[in-house]
Protein backbone atom coordinates (compact mmCIF):
# COMPACT_ATOMS: atom_id res chain seq x y z
CA UNK A 1 0.00 0.00 0.00
CA UNK A 2 1.09 3.46 -0.69
CA UNK A 3 0.39 6.51 1.24
CA UNK A 4 -2.10 9.10 0.17
CA UNK A 5 -3.05 5.95 -2.59
CA UNK A 6 -7.07 6.45 -3.28
CA UNK A 7 -7.28 3.34 -5.27
CA UNK A 8 -5.44 1.55 -2.19
CA UNK A 9 -7.19 3.39 0.29
CA UNK A 10 -10.63 2.00 -1.36
CA UNK A 11 -9.27 -1.64 -1.71
CA UNK A 12 -8.34 -1.51 2.30
CA UNK A 13 -12.05 0.02 2.50
CA UNK A 14 -11.16 3.29 4.40
CA UNK A 15 -12.72 5.09 1.62
CA UNK A 16 -16.55 3.93 0.58
CA UNK A 17 -17.24 2.22 -3.15
CA UNK A 18 -19.73 0.42 -4.72
CA UNK A 19 -17.59 -2.57 -4.77
CA UNK A 20 -18.38 -5.31 -7.26
CA UNK A 21 -15.48 -7.84 -6.90
CA UNK A 22 -13.11 -8.64 -4.49
CA UNK A 23 -10.66 -11.76 -4.26
CA UNK A 24 -6.91 -12.23 -2.20
CA UNK A 25 -5.17 -9.57 -5.15
CA UNK A 26 -7.98 -7.74 -6.75
CA UNK A 27 -10.52 -5.20 -6.01
CA UNK A 28 -13.08 -3.82 -8.05
CA UNK A 29 -16.15 -1.52 -7.75
CA UNK A 30 -18.37 0.95 -9.94
CA UNK A 31 -16.35 4.12 -11.90
CA UNK A 32 -18.46 7.09 -9.81
CA UNK A 33 -18.12 8.97 -13.28
CA UNK A 34 -19.57 6.12 -15.48
CA UNK A 35 -19.19 6.22 -19.23
CA UNK A 36 -21.46 2.93 -19.64
CA UNK A 37 -24.31 0.70 -18.63
CA UNK A 38 -21.49 -1.07 -16.58
CA UNK A 39 -18.66 0.65 -15.34
CA UNK A 40 -16.16 -0.91 -13.53
CA UNK A 41 -12.59 0.18 -12.32
CA UNK A 42 -10.53 -3.21 -11.51
CA UNK A 43 -7.35 -2.59 -9.23
CA UNK A 44 -4.62 -4.94 -7.95
CA UNK A 45 -4.50 -4.98 -4.09
CA UNK A 46 -0.30 -4.22 -5.01
CA UNK A 47 0.27 -0.78 -5.55
CA UNK A 48 1.62 -0.79 -8.98
CA UNK A 49 1.68 2.78 -10.38
CA UNK A 50 1.28 2.19 -13.60
CA UNK A 51 2.23 -0.08 -17.23
CA UNK A 52 5.27 1.39 -17.30
CA UNK A 53 6.05 0.29 -13.97
CA UNK A 54 5.87 -3.47 -13.48
CA UNK A 55 8.69 -4.92 -11.51
CA UNK A 56 9.55 -8.59 -11.86
CA UNK A 57 6.20 -10.89 -11.13
CA UNK A 58 4.32 -8.34 -11.94
CA UNK A 59 2.86 -9.57 -15.19
CA UNK A 60 1.17 -12.22 -13.32
CA UNK A 61 -0.78 -9.87 -11.29
CA UNK A 62 -1.75 -7.91 -14.08
CA UNK A 63 -2.79 -11.15 -16.00
CA UNK A 64 -4.84 -12.18 -12.97
CA UNK A 65 -6.24 -8.88 -13.34
CA UNK A 66 -7.24 -9.54 -16.59
CA UNK A 67 -8.73 -12.84 -15.86
CA UNK A 68 -11.00 -11.04 -13.18
CA UNK A 69 -11.97 -8.72 -15.67
CA UNK A 70 -13.73 -12.04 -17.68
CA UNK A 71 -15.00 -13.21 -14.19
CA UNK A 72 -16.34 -9.80 -13.36
CA UNK A 73 -18.07 -9.13 -16.68
CA UNK A 74 -19.82 -12.60 -15.91
CA UNK A 75 -21.77 -10.92 -13.21
CA UNK A 76 -23.29 -8.67 -15.14
CA UNK A 77 -26.18 -9.51 -17.90
CA UNK A 78 -25.28 -6.18 -19.20
CA UNK A 79 -22.03 -7.37 -20.38
CA UNK A 80 -23.12 -10.54 -22.31
CA UNK A 81 -22.59 -9.32 -25.71
CA UNK A 82 -18.98 -8.24 -25.14
CA UNK A 83 -17.23 -5.72 -22.86
CA UNK A 84 -14.11 -2.95 -23.93
CA UNK A 85 -11.55 -3.57 -20.95
CA UNK A 86 -8.98 0.05 -21.21
CA UNK A 87 -6.18 0.90 -19.37
CA UNK A 88 -4.60 4.60 -19.56
CA UNK A 89 -0.78 5.04 -19.17
CA UNK A 90 0.34 8.43 -18.71
CA UNK A 91 -0.75 11.92 -19.28
CA UNK A 92 -1.68 11.64 -22.85
CA UNK A 93 -4.30 8.48 -22.15
CA UNK A 94 -5.96 10.56 -19.09
CA UNK A 95 -4.77 8.70 -16.20
CA UNK A 96 -5.66 10.68 -13.45
CA UNK A 97 -5.12 8.20 -10.04
CA UNK A 98 -1.53 6.82 -10.54
CA UNK A 99 -2.47 3.48 -9.33
CA UNK A 100 -2.70 0.95 -11.73
CA UNK A 101 -6.03 0.33 -12.70
CA UNK A 102 -8.68 -1.42 -15.69
CA UNK A 103 -12.03 -0.20 -16.51
CA UNK A 104 -14.03 -2.81 -17.76
CA UNK A 105 -17.00 -1.30 -19.68
CA UNK A 106 -20.26 -2.96 -21.33
CA UNK A 107 -24.19 -2.29 -21.90
CA UNK A 108 -24.08 -0.31 -24.94
CA UNK A 109 -22.00 -0.80 -28.09
CA UNK A 110 -18.38 0.87 -28.39
CA UNK A 111 -17.48 2.94 -31.19
CA UNK A 112 -14.29 3.69 -32.52
CA UNK A 113 -11.18 4.97 -31.92
CA UNK A 114 -11.31 4.25 -28.44
CA UNK A 115 -11.10 7.81 -27.41
CA UNK B 1 -2.23 -22.31 -34.16
CA UNK B 2 -6.09 -22.13 -35.26
CA UNK B 3 -6.89 -22.98 -39.23
CA UNK B 4 -8.17 -19.84 -40.71
CA UNK B 5 -7.22 -17.36 -38.15
CA UNK B 6 -5.85 -14.03 -39.91
CA UNK B 7 -3.51 -13.25 -36.65
CA UNK B 8 -2.28 -16.89 -36.69
CA UNK B 9 -1.44 -16.63 -39.77
CA UNK B 10 0.22 -13.04 -39.19
CA UNK B 11 2.08 -14.38 -36.19
CA UNK B 12 3.71 -17.20 -38.53
CA UNK B 13 4.80 -15.07 -41.42
CA UNK B 14 1.90 -16.87 -43.67
CA UNK B 15 0.24 -12.92 -44.19
CA UNK B 16 2.57 -10.26 -44.32
CA UNK B 17 2.18 -7.41 -41.56
CA UNK B 18 4.42 -4.72 -40.43
CA UNK B 19 6.03 -6.28 -37.55
CA UNK B 20 7.18 -4.01 -34.22
CA UNK B 21 8.14 -6.97 -31.98
CA UNK B 22 8.19 -10.21 -31.89
CA UNK B 23 9.51 -12.91 -29.20
CA UNK B 24 8.94 -16.53 -27.92
CA UNK B 25 5.10 -15.48 -26.82
CA UNK B 26 3.88 -12.89 -28.40
CA UNK B 27 3.80 -10.79 -31.93
CA UNK B 28 2.95 -7.11 -32.18
CA UNK B 29 2.37 -5.12 -35.64
CA UNK B 30 1.22 -2.00 -37.03
CA UNK B 31 -2.79 -1.83 -37.18
CA UNK B 32 -3.41 -1.54 -40.83
CA UNK B 33 -6.17 1.23 -39.71
CA UNK B 34 -4.76 3.21 -37.38
CA UNK B 35 -6.10 5.21 -35.13
CA UNK B 36 -3.56 7.36 -33.48
CA UNK B 37 -0.12 7.69 -34.99
CA UNK B 38 1.39 4.38 -33.47
CA UNK B 39 -1.17 2.41 -33.61
CA UNK B 40 0.37 -1.67 -32.81
CA UNK B 41 -1.85 -5.13 -32.80
CA UNK B 42 0.16 -7.45 -29.96
CA UNK B 43 -1.49 -10.61 -29.61
CA UNK B 44 -0.67 -13.82 -27.77
CA UNK B 45 1.19 -16.28 -30.50
CA UNK B 46 -1.35 -18.91 -28.79
CA UNK B 47 -4.28 -19.03 -30.09
CA UNK B 48 -7.18 -18.23 -27.80
CA UNK B 49 -10.34 -16.74 -29.10
CA UNK B 50 -10.86 -14.00 -26.43
CA UNK B 51 -10.91 -12.78 -22.88
CA UNK B 52 -14.00 -15.15 -21.97
CA UNK B 53 -12.04 -18.10 -23.19
CA UNK B 54 -8.73 -18.26 -21.33
CA UNK B 55 -7.88 -21.84 -19.78
CA UNK B 56 -5.72 -22.64 -17.17
CA UNK B 57 -2.57 -20.63 -17.35
CA UNK B 58 -3.65 -18.22 -19.78
CA UNK B 59 -3.67 -15.31 -17.51
CA UNK B 60 0.12 -15.95 -17.18
CA UNK B 61 -0.21 -15.34 -21.27
CA UNK B 62 -1.86 -12.38 -21.15
CA UNK B 63 -0.16 -10.94 -18.42
CA UNK B 64 3.12 -11.17 -20.28
CA UNK B 65 1.06 -9.70 -23.29
CA UNK B 66 0.83 -6.60 -20.85
CA UNK B 67 4.39 -6.60 -19.66
CA UNK B 68 4.99 -6.61 -23.40
CA UNK B 69 2.59 -3.67 -24.06
CA UNK B 70 4.94 -1.62 -22.04
CA UNK B 71 8.05 -2.86 -23.84
CA UNK B 72 6.88 -2.00 -27.27
CA UNK B 73 5.40 1.53 -25.93
CA UNK B 74 9.51 2.00 -25.00
CA UNK B 75 10.26 1.86 -29.10
CA UNK B 76 7.83 4.36 -29.99
CA UNK B 77 8.66 7.93 -29.13
CA UNK B 78 5.33 8.82 -29.85
CA UNK B 79 4.55 6.80 -26.73
CA UNK B 80 6.28 9.09 -24.17
CA UNK B 81 3.69 11.05 -22.77
CA UNK B 82 1.78 8.12 -22.01
CA UNK B 83 -0.72 5.53 -24.75
CA UNK B 84 -3.90 3.23 -23.98
CA UNK B 85 -4.12 -0.44 -24.49
CA UNK B 86 -7.34 -1.46 -25.54
CA UNK B 87 -9.14 -4.66 -25.75
CA UNK B 88 -12.22 -5.77 -26.96
CA UNK B 89 -14.67 -8.69 -25.99
CA UNK B 90 -17.21 -10.05 -27.99
CA UNK B 91 -19.88 -8.34 -30.97
CA UNK B 92 -20.59 -4.83 -28.46
CA UNK B 93 -17.53 -3.92 -28.20
CA UNK B 94 -16.38 -4.26 -31.80
CA UNK B 95 -14.01 -7.31 -31.84
CA UNK B 96 -13.64 -8.79 -35.81
CA UNK B 97 -10.75 -10.71 -35.39
CA UNK B 98 -11.42 -13.97 -32.70
CA UNK B 99 -7.88 -14.51 -31.51
CA UNK B 100 -7.16 -12.65 -28.67
CA UNK B 101 -5.75 -9.09 -28.92
CA UNK B 102 -4.50 -5.88 -27.61
CA UNK B 103 -4.38 -2.53 -29.17
CA UNK B 104 -1.38 -0.30 -27.91
CA UNK B 105 -2.32 3.36 -29.04
CA UNK B 106 -0.17 6.79 -28.62
CA UNK B 107 0.68 10.20 -30.24
CA UNK B 108 -1.99 11.93 -29.44
CA UNK B 109 -4.16 12.77 -26.17
CA UNK B 110 -7.36 10.50 -25.97
CA UNK B 111 -10.35 11.50 -25.37
CA UNK B 112 -12.93 9.78 -22.59
CA UNK B 113 -15.27 8.13 -22.80
CA UNK B 114 -12.94 5.30 -24.65
CA UNK B 115 -15.31 4.67 -27.84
Amino acid sequence: MADNCLFCKIAKGEIPSQKVYEDENVFAFRDINPQAPAHIVIIPKKHIKDLNSLSEGDDLIIGYVQAAAATIALQFPEMKNGYRVVNNCGADAGQTVFHIHYHLLGGRSFGWPPG
